[in-house]
């Protein structure tokens, strides 16, 4: 392609000579000839005058003399001209012959089934939506247009897919919520957990991610959220939009989690808590109590990162700190022992 | 279903009218005309003034002026109730034509065996036993009666299962352990896990969790343990009855768990501990020792919780008490500087 | 198999009666007759007097009585022995009927591909190499000799895995990386993850593993290097050879891993950070910053050992260590009280 023509499907303003051949994408350092790049973060600015790229894209018009693409947000504009210079292989429309498909699934128009997937009874499946190879959808599972589910994933009955949906491999989405009732003599008895899952528009979730369906409602995925592997999603919780969940986190049962929350890795919440909207909690943190939306958290328990900061500032010293103690009971116990001895003389004095 | 019907079923002691049809179940908030509620913790009492459920289960027959059915445990007579009125879907007996079946493989009567599931030579499977879709069950697996493998459940070679087992989705059961021996120029070397993973009746292992099969023996979860989502279990670890392990866990391996243990996400347990019965270790803690039962522990390394609490809360104001102690330090270089214009002065005076 | 002949076969010296029948193999506790047995640490030592083992794998020839075998590392010259005497049941070569291969797929010669598994368009799978029941193989993918993968494994497009790859069940390799580009209102847009992974030889990958392929180059996972279950490995990650990461272990984008490190349970790592080799990290350990190689470190933040250590032990007393900064402030307040009288005294005196 050429950059005249990404230029032009990108919406960027075109610097430099339209006519250089664009054949792959790479990063400033190992991009060689006919590759595009890319300039988001001024710490990488000086790799500009090295680079072998045959094109940039950058946030000013003289960040560089290459032929260049300007855009306000070049991440952005990258990754979208990695989706047009490499697209991704779609498969074919069609079911196919190895594929279950329940005579009562209606599958939309274009909708790919792979070899040995299963579609259960009264599914339904969105026009243009993918199943790979060995994808399970139980009965009654809606899945929205253009949602693509990669291989190994499982959707449980009757839960609810929204559009643009991607699923990556492995991902369970509504097995039953951990609940149980216990009785007189310490045995635990299964609370059926009857409700279900619904994955509003734009989401994604990583390879063997666990997200359990509601004791009762519905565990909610709310719109653009991404949600990263091996993360555990208990019932009951809802997970607001544009919310981030990185690898290896755990929510525990009925937690509420707001708007453009970012949670790092291997964060751990307790049931029940509330986490306002534009937060963002520090990795390996653990959420014991509700948060107010707007600020940074770290630690476990997670408090605001300035009191956090100075926590682990202190426990950085920590063994200093001990020392200091043990030499302040020293000298106070020289002090005394002077002063003991100051008053012996002074009343010898007198 | 009508109230005194469900009444009879549940061996509850019935109060109002009992003609009440029951039709759907919910919380006491969101419970609409024809559902069943209940009420467990007195915390939500207040809400039975305004909740519009048709009628509750309550623990005394005067909390309540609602239809209403009287249990001592109120949470586990709406669980049962819940099984009642919500019966799950179960499959058909029968063996779904795509199902791969090993000819020296034994079904139960009843078992299902659904789309694209494989069971191996000489594997059995008990009396109303559900397999999902694609299931894989190895050559000489055991798995009892009244069992329900979800879709995606993996169970290995020579595997034992006993009766009443769920497994959710994903579930890996018998995988090799993570044993290596090292040879003097640091490549290390497959040891043969030749043991298997003994399931005991009651248990659930919920979605995408791995336990691994014994190095040379069993690795064992034991009569009605229950095991949440992602939960690592490593080889030759035994995990006694009703132990109730959450999701993320991981327990290393050799661990030994006693019965009645319950144990909160993201804990650790390092290799060869033992934990006593009737345990309670808090979320996020690393147990690095074997911990005496009847405590409840927290923390990373995890201590009695009498002793983690003063921790912690040193922890939240650790800052503060760094401050103090550098206020200390320049009190008593102070008084250090007085002393010595004291005893200058005396010298003066005398 | 005779004693003798295991000596044989394993380049070991033979000590007393060679011609004892190998039925088992089994730790020194539970062996009984006809089963062989070893000893590698030294505390294990007085078992030796009272197992009821046929024969014995021990460091040096005066370690024991039994019929024996004399080895430098008694622990690999075990693992070995078991698999000699328990060798794995090893699936016919041939492809299941059931299975879905591709037309343009190529398979070495004495490959197994088990029911109901799916290997994609221009795939490669080398000879020997075993495939269980219902692995998905995606298009492009090269799969080297002698690996063994096992059921409900994904292997993504193009990613490559070398010779004698295991890999456990339900591991997920080349899953999208967790890229996104956000726009001015928030939205969160895919960075397209074209890259790949590639697994070198003799690597072992765990069950419910979740590799994610590189978003331009490739994620590398090098020649010996074992990864236990559940462990999250982001895009662009470099593992290190003969590199250990033990269970539920997340490791952020980019992170740079050396050669013989290993990474206890839980441990997580912050993007982009660099690990020297012949490092360990203890378990839960949080990795912000990049470590220095040939050093044990613990903590979160992780801490050389000798720091953490003292840190872990102050934090033990901690509560301790805050009584007694109270208990300096009370005594310095007393010193100040009776300095205060003191003066008072002495401008009496004058």
């Amino acid at each position: 392609m050429k950059l005249r023509e990404l230029a032009g499907r990108l919406g960027c303003e075109l610097l430099g000579d339209g006519e250089v051949e664009i054949r792959g994408v790479s990063g400033l350092e190992r991009a060689g000839p006919g590759d595009l790049t890319f300039l988001a973060n001024p710490r990488y600015a000086p790799l500009l005058a090295t680079t072998r790229a045959a094109a940039v894209i950058v946030a000013s018009a003289n960040e560089s003399t290459l032929p260049r693409l300007v855009s306000e947000n070049p991440y952005l504009a990258f990754a979208r001209a990695v989706g047009l210079i490499c697209p991704p292989a779609r498969p074919e429309p069609g079911v196919h012959p190895s594929a279950q498909v329940h005579p009562t699934a209606v599958l939309g128009t274009g909708v790919h089934v792979g070899a040995l997937a299963v579609v259960g009874a009264r599914a339904r499946v969105g026009a243009r939506s993918v199943l790979h190879p060995q994808v399970v959808v139980y009965d009654e599972v809606t899945i929205g247009e253009d949602c693509l589910l990669h291989s190994g994933v499982q959707v449980r009955e009757r839960c609810r897919l929204g559009d643009r949906v991607i699923v990556q491999n492995g991902a369970v989405i509504g097995g039953d919520g951990f609940g149980f009732a216990r009785d007189a003599e310490g045995r635990y008895h299964k609370f059926p957990q009857v409700g279900t899952v619904v994955i509003e528009d734009d989401v994604e979730i990583g390879a063997n991610v666990a997200i359990d369906r509601s004791t009762l409602g519905a565990t909610v995925i709310r719109r653009g959220a991404k949600i990263d592997n091996l993360v555990q999603i208990a019932h009951n919780v809802v997970i607001g939009e544009n919310t981030v969940v990185c690898g290896l986190v755990g929510i525990s049962g009925s937690v509420t989690i707001g708007d453009n929350v970012t949670i790092a890795g291997q964060v751990g919440m307790a049931d029940h808590v509330t986490i306002g909207s534009n937060t963002t909690i520090g990795a390996q943190s653990g959420v014991s109590k509700s948060l107010e939306g707007g600020q940074y958290y770290l630690g476990s328990p997670a408090v605001p990162i300035g009191l956090a900061s100075r926590q682990y500032a202190v426990w950085a010293n920590l063994p200093e700190l001990s020392k200091r103690v043990r030499e302040l009971e020293k000298r106070l116990e020289e002090i005394a022992d002077v002063k003991r001895r100051d008053r012996g003389d002074r009343r010898e004095d007198s």
